[in-house]
């Protein structure tokens, strides 16, 4: 059977893209309260780096400690952004390649891949879950990091 | 602004649970043929293990590899499964326990975080993507591997 898809609702394609969009430039200025404001107040998220899972405030939290470990702006480049989306949920997947000079001179250069999972309020399209990750390698059970894909 | 939220769309969570809990059958019986049907024809991958993205027809291999690998069924034990949806779109996420032993005797054990989006066809919810992960330990750069969460 052919996958006969729905074309996405209008509107939301730009205006979900417009979002990540704003997160790139939130992370560039360091802007926590700009990055929270896209999340719902109960979102869950499963991040790269331990632990399992936040939820909540808990994640505006995990942001500021993030963007207070870095001594530049943080790089967001997003490649291969996917959305699928209709008039009141969407998701999308992307790759990001994160980047920038921490206090201690650590260079990061590393691409995550996520997973972003919207509904749309009065307010705008909020995240309600979010899953960002690097796959390990089985053999060595090292997180697969690398700056180049 | 409270977030209120339509309710999902009536039988939508029912028959996405059922997919779900028919994976876990699949997985305790080896059946490929069942873990494919599942997936649209177009999936994308995020796997827990290397490389970054599986595509379509690669990840029906991809499993088929992941079930030769055991000499016992496989163990997929999910927690905690939240579901959204509305008539035709719909996202879930929910920790998993994998387990089982390997041909080589390695016991294994261990949680995943799991997300999965879905559109509805004609013949029934089937995943257009899936992220599965663990986190990894920013001060070792090892992967966080655990059977007890």
């Amino acid at each position: 059977m052919p996958a006969v898809h729905r074309p996405n609702e209008p509107n939301a394609e730009a205006e979900i893209r417009e979002l990540f969009e704003s997160r790139t430039r939130a992370l560039a200025s360091k802007d926590a309260a700009a990055l929270a404001a896209a999340n719902d107040a109960a979102v869950v998220v499963f991040d790269a780096v331990a632990p399992f899972v936040h939820h909540g405030a808990e994640t505006a939290a995990r942001k500021q400690e993030w963007l207070a470990a870095y001594r530049t702006g943080i790089g967001h480049e997003i490649r291969d952004l996917k959305i699928t989306a209709d008039a009141d949920l969407a998701f999308c997947h992307f790759l990001v390649r994160i980047s920038g000079t921490m206090l201690d001179d650590t260079e990061v250069s590393m691409w995550v891949r996520a997973t972003s999972c919207l509904r749309k309020r009065n307010d705008g399209w909020k995240i309600v879950h979010e899953h960002a990750s690097v796959p390990f390698d089985a053999k060595t059970g090292k997180a697969v990091v690398t700056g180049d894909l």
